[in-house]
Order: C-alpha cells, then sequence, then structure tokens
C-alpha cells in the first residue's frame, strides 16, 4: 500500500514526484499559537538544496517553500499547516531508457512488481527529490521543541572516517560535505571528485545528536523512541542502517564496558558518566543527548553499466541489457542526507513531546 | 504515551508484565478460514523459553499459550485472537533495592521519569519477558505468509563471528546458541560460560532471512518495508542497531560494487546475482531474500557493580550508591533474541502481505 | 477487515464471543498514577449484567473483571491494562438450526459473506456479550475525567416516551428500564411484558448527558468530538440512529430558533442559554452539557418465525425456511444498552482529553 | 487536536481555510492503473459549487480541481494523489466584528477555547468551504468503486418533506434543491425564499442511497461500516444527526415489524424482502442498498440579531453584545451538503473495499 503519513499526534503527509509540477507537505496536529513564517523553514531548505557544489546534482531547483494553511496573522491555528515546494527544473530529457529497463539498485523493479506500473521520469515518487517536503516539515517540526538543539553530520564518505579528535561543529557548515573534521573534509573532495570522475558513486554514514530532550519522551513498546527514529532513518532514500548510541559496537562489549554509570551533579541532578545507549533507554529518552548513526548506501544512478532487464514487454517477455544512469545525480547521495536527517529527527521528537504530554499531562 | 500495537492490517497489541500474573497478545485483522491451534503456536514459544540451557537465565517458565478466541472448529474466523501466558514462575524475592536504585542500563530511570512511577518487580513493563506475546503473535503471522520461510541465527557473539564459509543451517538447532556454525559455537561456550562467571554479560548480532517473499510488498513512503522493519526490530529489548542487507558496510563501497544486477532465468525471469540490498529497494520488496542484522547489546543486568544514584525522596533527594543485579538473567540475551526477531520479521511481513493485497488486489 | 480497536491516545481493544471461555478489553494510553482497584469497575458491570429482571436475558453472568496487568500498588502504571471477563453461563444448546440459517437482522448473513465462515454459538463476535468489555474499558475511561458526570437512560420504548415534565434523576436507578420518569416505568412495565409475552421485541431511545466537559475538547475535521461519538454509538449492537443536541428535529427549525445565544453570568463567565447544539460546535465543546440520543432497534431474536434461507450448501444451493431464535434474549436490547452508551460516552471523552492536552498543552 | 486525514486504507487528509489562498486534499492509498483526469473529479465539483442559483450563497467559485501528483499518462500510480483548489473570491471584508464577537451557532467561541485563537475570515478552517476538498477526494474514491451508484438528495427542508409517492430520481438535477419530488421542489422555492428574505436560514434532511454494495464490506467492532457512515457524515458541518435504514423510526418498531426476511430468487441467489436495516448488519453490509439519513441543522449565519458575548479582552473582559452575520451564505446548507453526503459515503465505501480485499482476499 501507500503510505505516505508519519507520526502519532504530529503528523505529517508529503506528496509529489520528481518531474510533477510540485511536491509538499501538509503537517497536522501542530501547537497552536507558534510563531511561524516561510523564513523559518526555508534555511533548512536552502541547506538541502541540490546545486551547491560540484558534490551534489546540477538540478538546479530553487525550493521555496509556501505556506498555504493553518497560518494566520504569523502565527500557527493548530489546524492543517500545507507546504508547497514548486519543481521548476524538471529539464525535459529521454526517459526511453529507463522506461524500458530498470535502473539496477532503484526502485525501480520493485515499483513496477507492486503496482504494474511507475512514473520513471526521475524516480516518479521513489526520488529523493521528496525528501524536500520532509526538510520543510522538519523546520515546522523545530518551532515545537525549542528546548532541542539537533546537529547532524557526514561522518564517514566511502569508508574514510573523521578523526573524533579532530571533531569542530564550526567546520560543518565551511566545506560541502557537512564535515566537522577539516581534514577528512580536505581528503573527501579528492576521494568525491575521483568517483564522480570515474561515473561512479560512495556510501558515506551520517551523525545526528539531539541535545536538550528531557528525559521521558518515548513509549513502550511499538512507539519506542529509538523505534520511531529507526523507522523514520531507514525510511530516508538510500538509508541501509541504522545505529542507536553505540550500535552494532555495543554488541562487542561486555556489561561492565556498556554500562552508562549514574552520580548526581553538584545540584543535586542526575548525570550520565557515559551516554553508550545514545540517549534512550527502554524506548525511553533519559535526558542525555540522543544520538544517532545512518549509513547511506552509493547513489545508485551512476555513469557505469551495470548488467539489467527490460520490463515485460506485451507478450511477458524481457530481454537482457546494460544500462547507465545518464543525467544528473549525487556523487554521494549521504551528504545531502545530512539536513533530512536532522528533519526526521526532529519530526520524530515533536511527536514524541506532544504524545508524552497527551498521556501524563508533564 | 504507552503504545502497544504494532501493524497496520494485520495488528498485535501486547500487555503484561514480568511479575504480574499473566502477559497476552490480541491480533487484530487475521484472515478467516486459516487451520490453527495451540501447537501450532507453541513450537516458537518453547524455541524462546527461558531455562533451557546454561546459557540462558534459569526463570522457568513453561510459557503455555492459551487462545482465548477468535477460533472457531480449529478455524481463525477473522475476528480478534487473544493469546494469553500464564507467569508460573514470578518467584518472590526482595526487590527493595531496586525499588530505590536505578539499575543502569535498564529502562528504570526513563520510566520512573516518564510516569513518575513503575513496576520495579524484574522490570515490570519493559522486561523482555513480553516478547513471549510477540512470539506468540508471530506464530499467527506465519500462518498468513505460508509461501514464506524465516530463518535467524547468531552470527557474532561479544565480538566473536561465524565464519560463512562454516554455515549450516542444520546447526542451529543443534546447540545452545543458536549458532549455524559449529566451530563459533564451540568457542561461544567458552565465551559464554566465562562472562557468566565473571558475572558479566555478552553482546550479540542476530541474522534473519526471509526466503519466498514475492516482489512488490511494502510501501512508499512511511511504511517503507525496511523502515518497519527497523522499527520492529529496534523496538526489541536491548537492541541497538539495525541494517538490510549490506547496511553499514554498504555505506564503506562505490555505487558499480553495491549494484545488484540482474539477468534472466532459463525460464525468462528475472534473476538477481547479488543480493546487497538484501531485498528491498525504495522500500519495496524485489523477490530475493530480506536480509536483516540486528546488534544487541550486553545484558544490562550484572552482577558486577555500578555506580548508581537512588530514586528522588520524598525531599526531593538523591543518592549515590553502587547497584549489582541480583537473580535470574540471560548472560548473553541476544541468543533468546533469536525467535524474537524472526517473529517481528513474520509479523511485519504478514501485515505488509495484506496491505498490498488490500492497495492493490495482487 | 476486522478493526477492534477504538480512540486514539487512550485506546481500547476488545476481544471474545459469546460462548468463548471469556472476553475482555486491553485499554492502552491511560495515563499514570491514578487510584485503581477491580471495585471501581465493577458497579458499572453490575448495572449492564443480564438477569437482574424478568426484562432482560435471563443469562447469569457474574461479569466478574479481572485486571491482569498495568496495574501496581492499587495505581496505574500508563502501560496497557488487560481487563479480563470470563463466560460462565455459555448454556450448552442445541445450534444446528441457526448454524445452517441466517436469523434474519442479525448479522449472520454479513458475516458468513465476509468471512466464508462465522462462530454461530450466540452470534459469535457479534453479540452484545462484547459490551461487557466495552463497560469494562469505560470504567477506567472515567477515571480519566473526573470533571466529568455521565449520566444516561432510556428516554422511549416502543414509540411511547417519557414526559419531560416528570424527569426525575434520582429514578432512573428504581426501576428495570433505566428511566427517570416513574409513570412512563409503570406503562413500560406492561409494555414490555406484552412483547416478552408475545415472543416479540421492542425499540428504545437512549440519552446521555455529559456535564462538566470544558469548552475545546475535540478535532477538526475528521476527529471531530460529534463524529467520535456518532460512530462510537453507532457501533453499538442494535443501534441505527445518532443525533447531537436537538439532532434531526433541528433540520425542522429556522436560524434564529436554533440558536444558541450567549450570555455573561454574574462573575463575568460564558453562559448559554439554550442548547440545541448539544455542547458541540465545529466538532468542539462548548463548556455546554454534551447531550446524545441513540435508537436502539427492537432485539432482532425473536419467537415469532421471520422467512430466511440457508447456508450455501457444498454445491452452493440454498433453501428457504422460516426461523424464530430460541434461547435466551432481551426483549428490549436498548434498556441494557445504557450502560454501554455511558461508556462509550466516557471512553471518547477520555481519549479527547488527552487529545486535546497533547496538541495544545493546556 | 488536530485530525484532518479520514480512512485506513483508501484515506485522505485535507488543508485550507476560508479566506486561504487555497484548499486541498492528499489521497493517499489510491489503487494504481485507475484512468483518471481532472474531468472525472470537476463534474462533482460543480454539482456543490456556490452561486448556481439564488438559494445558495452568492460567493462565487469557479472550483476548478488541479492533480498535482500521483498520475502519470493518464493513469493513478498508486502513490498520493494531491488535489489543489484555489481561492479566488476571498472578498476583503471587514471582519473586525467577527473577530471581536462570537457567532453563536458557530465554532468561533469552541475554537477560541482550544487552540486560544482563530481565523476569523469565513469562519477559518471550520469554513463550510472545506468541504470541496472532501468532494474532490470523492471524486477519487468513486473510481475505487465503479460497482457502486451513489444517489443523494434533500427529502426534506424546514420540516416540509417530500412524498414518497412522487419520488422520481430524474427529477433530482431538475430543480436547485436536489429534490426528487417536483411538487416539493416548487414549495421550497417558496419556503427557501421566505426565510431568505427574512434574513433567516432552513434546516434540512438529506438522504443517500448507495447501490451495488456486495454483502461483505464494513468490520467488527470499532470499523463497522453503519459506524464509519455515522463519523463522515456527523463530521460535515452543520449536521447534528445520522440514521441508518429506518433509525429512530425503528426504536418504534417491534422485532416481527423490523424483520428483513431473506428469501431465493428464481436464480437461487438471496433476496431481501425489506430493508429495515438500511443494507448493514452487525456492522458489515448484506447486499441490499446502504441508506443513510442526515440533519442538517440551518445555517447558523442569519441577518437576524442573536445574543453573543465578546472576545476577552487583555484583562480577560468579555462584553454582551448582539451579533448578525454579514455576507454570504447558504438560506439552507444542507441543499449543497448533497454532493458532499455523496463524497463521504463514496469515500467510506471505497476504503472499506479494500479494507475488506486486504484481510480477505475477496
Amino acid at each position: 500500500m501507500s503510505w505516505n503519513t508519519f507520526g502519532r499526534i504530529f503528523r505529517f503527509t508529503t506528496w509529489g514526484e520528481s518531474h510533477g509540477p510540485a511536491l509538499g507537505a501538509v503537517v497536522d496536529g501542530c501547537p497552536p499559537e507558534l510563531d511561524i513564517h516561510e523564513g523559518l523553514i526555508q534555511p533548512y531548505l536552502d541547506a538541502r538544496r541540490p546545486g551547491q557544489s560540484r558534490f551534489t546534482t546540477q538540478r538546479n531547483e530553487p525550493d521555496q517553500v509556501k505556506i498555504l494553511s493553518g497560518v494566520f496573522e504569523g502565527r500557527t491555528t493548530g489546524t492543517p499547516i500545507s507546504l508547497l515546494i514548486e519543481n521548476t527544473d524538471q529539464r525535459s530529457k529521454d526517459y526511453s531508457e529507463v522506461a524500458k529497463a530498470y535502473r539496477p539498485g532503484h526502485a525501480d523493479y520493485a515499483y513496477d512488481a507492486k503496482y504494474g506500473f511507475r512514473d520513471y521520469r526521475g524516480g516518479g515518487r521513489s526520488s529523493a527529490r521528496e525528501t524536500a517536503a520532509r526538510v520543510a516539515a522538519g523546520g515546522l517540526a523545530r518551532l515545537v521543541i525549542p528546548e532541542v538543539s539537533i546537529l547532524a553530520y557526514v561522518s564517514a564518505i566511502g569508508g574514510d572516517a573523521i578523526n573524533p579528535a579532530n571533531f569542530d561543529a564550526a567546520q560543518i557548515g565551511q566545506n560541502p560535505f557537512f564535515c566537522p573534521d577539516a581534514e577528512a573534509a580536505q581528503r573527501w573532495e579528492a576521494l568525491v571528485d575521483k568517483a564522480r570522475k570515474d561515473g561512479s558513486s560512495l556510501g558515506a554514514v551520517v551523525e545526528c545528536v539531539a541535545t536538550g530532550v528531557p528525559a521521558g519522551w518515548g513509549a513502550p513498546l511499538y512507539a519506542k523512541l529509538d523505534a520511531d527514529l529507526a523507522a523514520a532513518m531507514m525510511g530516508i532514500n538510500a538509508v541501509k542502517g541504522v545505529e542507536i548510541g553505540d550500535g552494532f559496537a555495543a554488541a562487542t562489549l561486555r556489561g561492565e564496558a556498556n554500562a552508562d554509570p549514574m552520580r548526581l551533579d553538584a545540584d543535586g541532578s542526575v548525570d550520565f558518566t557515559a551516554n553508550h545507549a545514545g540517549g534512550i533507554a527502554g524506548g525511553i529518552s533519559t535526558g542525555q543527548p540522543v544520538v544517532v548513526r545512518v549509513a547511506f548506501k552509493p547513489t545508485s544512478s551512476i555513469l557505469i553499466p551495470v548488467p539489467t532487464v527490460t520490463r515485460a514487454d506485451e507478450t511477458g517477455q524481457r530481454a537482457e541489457t546494460d544500462l547507465f544512469t545518464k543525467g544528473r545525480h549525487d556523487p554521494c547521495v549521504g551528504i545531502r542526507g545530512v539536513p533530512v536527517v536532522e528533519a526526521m529527527m526532529a519530526l520524530v521528537l515533536a511527536d514524541h513531546k506532544l504524545l508524552h504530554r497527551g498521556q501524563t499531562g508533564r
């Protein structure tokens, strides 16, 4: 089935394809009386916007968000907020090849198997272009959780990781990779350039940290905060893995090494002396920073031919062929995943804040 | 909030605590006219049952499932199926210590922060005992997807991984670790024994493969098959990471190495020559085996003292203390996670089969 | 599909059939720290309990509710509360006739058409016996809304209505009809007795008034308070109509006659001088009493034969026959609908209180 | 909370206010491969369109629907369909009065109580203008259920009912009242003209019949077909009552008079000889016509002053005042309710068709 809504109280529904006239999100359940205007959302879209360096797709989209409902005199009314982003650079190219053969690694074959039919232009609904709508919705979500700061960055590209000792948040905005390690950013420039020139692509890891989340958000058992974050992140295009806190590394530790001991601050408040758990225990936030790590596969669209097959023709026959994907694409889709990961973090946290308040009144 | 229901059409709701009189699941949306009796569910509970070797908790529970509704003359009626499992070995022990201080790594502190209050006996609702209800529900789910075979096993304990060359599915039932590599099983015996004797615990990785899933199950965008699996797995107690297919390893590959080329079989049907994607593209199954990998942290309950703090007393004061968790627990909770991972795989697939059929009629 | 869950934050799921071993409800999303014990729920079940007069079915069920989870030391923990009611008087009678032919007015034919199969003993899942589970859940819901008082009563039986001038709430518990008009209660005694002796049955109208609901509960547009109440009431067995406030009578009024003028109290607070709207405007409560009116059809089980047809046999053939329903039934099912209507009112209001708090923090 | 989504598989979400730039609906879960273009939806909007006679509001809106997503080469793709309708006649008038005082019978007071704040221009989100989005979504829903014919009409205005003996479906489109009785239509002309000239308004009853619904759609217990229809209809602006089949009249009948006897047709198929139940038993369709009756209150906006109070000023003070609603409005809002009732019927049936198929494969 098609299921384009996410969230329980703070819910958003997205719509739109890569090559349709527009895409958008309807955000429902947003609290009333929040100060809001397009300028509070646009910066997140600008961060995600393509065409800003040679390391991202050359599709040129201004991605200007318009608010069509749910706001009056500069404040949210509590009713649904419709956000619209027009597509302006749906370059008219020849799609006859991808209409006929499946791009390996893409959703093409699976969509045809599901729906018997697909909009093949630029990936249609499965295009990462849809993430613009999520980023816009995420901008709204942030207004719901002013107590929380969210920071995401690329921690590895093509297996080349940052050095934690070099971590400098101020660097993240200073390079085209959302990289907090200036040295790594330099290395990645060469690495991504080479992949790009080879017509290839690279995978990446994105980390995201949310600070200021109070203890108590989340829900046992099937709306656990970590389970909802896992769904949110795994639902981003090209994502193949999600970790909370130490993630897979925790599976190599012994119990005492993985414990997050607790002490008291000078003022008597609780202080954890480690955060292996990534700020979540039993599905509920502990008050520590919430830490998520997300693996992006390399962009499936490459200029290197890959063996594939054609759509069944009217007699049910298919043929083998080799396909490479012409056109504009990101050599490392994980880079532009950074604002999307931040948006999904904001969306999940906003929802859980309201869920927690609804049940407990806290 | 509390949210104890999972699924969209094939939905289940669980209830119960570690030390209550019983726990259970209500399964709603199950198709009618399926042959069903307790004997078709019990084997999965038996596989998960504690106390079967020295490598799992010594709590002794027969975990006999009873069907209380939704079945008539040996067939499902299409109405809700209530499954009940009685708790019989809630050993009356002294919980005064855990009532007062938080067990690090457990949900204790987070629950108190959320609800102001918790059932501290054996972890209450956050106990892994609840997974018995999921395993029972999973047994029902398997009846909905007879075309699918699900197999899970432990692929690493404490960082010691199986050798894929030794993989032998027949071994999985021959050792207390659900281990498909006889050599690894031998090494793990020593490894887990040592951890157990040290009063410590070990993490583990569980892999799960579902074969027979046809192409087309899943849903863009917020009910993607991989996103739903991620939520399902991350929602299991002690899980900190989830991968689909190559997972984090995909982030280190170049595009051409990560591609899953497609060829035609002799009979003209589509054949993938690799499965980096783990059987899911764009959130929709491709017809290849669905592959999920799950990281379990080491059991948080250990006999080694960890620094912690007490609950706030009536004047709001806390104290520092060191706590070790007496009583029965699994030295490696990932082992008994195997039947739970299988159950969650079955539950997600059953739901998506029905969702797909609902929207598309296929 | 089967869909046995109701509510958005305060949710309950029921299960069980007329002639199974038990039935129950799982209530999820209940706030923590509420004082709770079975004695707070039992009185509502006692009010609904059959066999208390000759005007209700002679099935003898103690309907003792057991709490199986979600409560610790006499308080709700915020986790799911499992309520169980055992069936003790599933008299073993001969169902061969209803197994073969459809009882007109019952769900028999529709269930078979839907599921291909049904538990025909006493109506199975479609039996009004299921409402015991709702009444138990409703008892919990009332604990969530202590500011609200809910009162339902029968306002008409078989077309014979109470006289509003005789309304006396104290009478409701003094007669077997939940009737607030002592004169009407006397008339109904003869009326229902005659129907009973004729082997016939009577319809009824139940009114329900909730006072103390503050202004602001509800939600535009598809979770309006009145829409949710309509669904809740229409979902009760045998209900065929629902009105809010003046209901169908409002359709005969002119605008100025239907208006609810507003004035100020001596203390400056808002005071409505009429309540045609039944306490709800635009789907949101106004602070006036919430008034709902519910039409129950006459019990379909009667001792008077009605033309019907048999189930298709193995060759697909049906036959015509006449059927009358032996066994125990209520001559006027609307009477025992009173505690059910109250329960559904409580369940909807509890949910909307929490929804309102979740979104707005109020 | 705000909750602007309706449905379980075939779901739609609406957004927009009376005086915003546009309004719209996102339809999710629509099956793929349906032939679709704006011309298949527009006729339903045209039927609802204001300004077509002196008996409806003079607001002049072309209500041209645009499809922004989910359609490719003239067919639905199975992904979300975004429908947009621009507001073109948001006449700039003086709203200072309604900004300050509450229009009795409107949602004004309740919205302020809920959200602390509202878009008061033309009712904002609570305006019946939103129903244009539902009618557009309903046009899509009809494509999902080609086996079903839906017909609604006004059966009474201001208490003056049609004569069933005069029923002629061909008349419905021949008068400005959707009236199937030519004589009643003539009487209503005078009746509504008088109310209009008096500055008053009238209530109405709308009946809706869906033929072709097969037996088996619906769901016990909380997604009963009748319960979902009740929610759908009660959620329409100005609706105060909903009946299925005989509705409140059934409450005055004895069991044998209310029974729907069953006989066999010449071809051996099941034939009901009455339809008191309105085509639904136990929440599931019986194969008979589904019959719903809906009560609309008189339009609350009238030119006759009604006592009301002002918003609380900054010091919390309110004042009494009398308010009459200038501007354009329908003298009988039930008339334009006809296409909305039809749309909601289509939306509920489409959803239940897919739900039924999902669970049972039928």
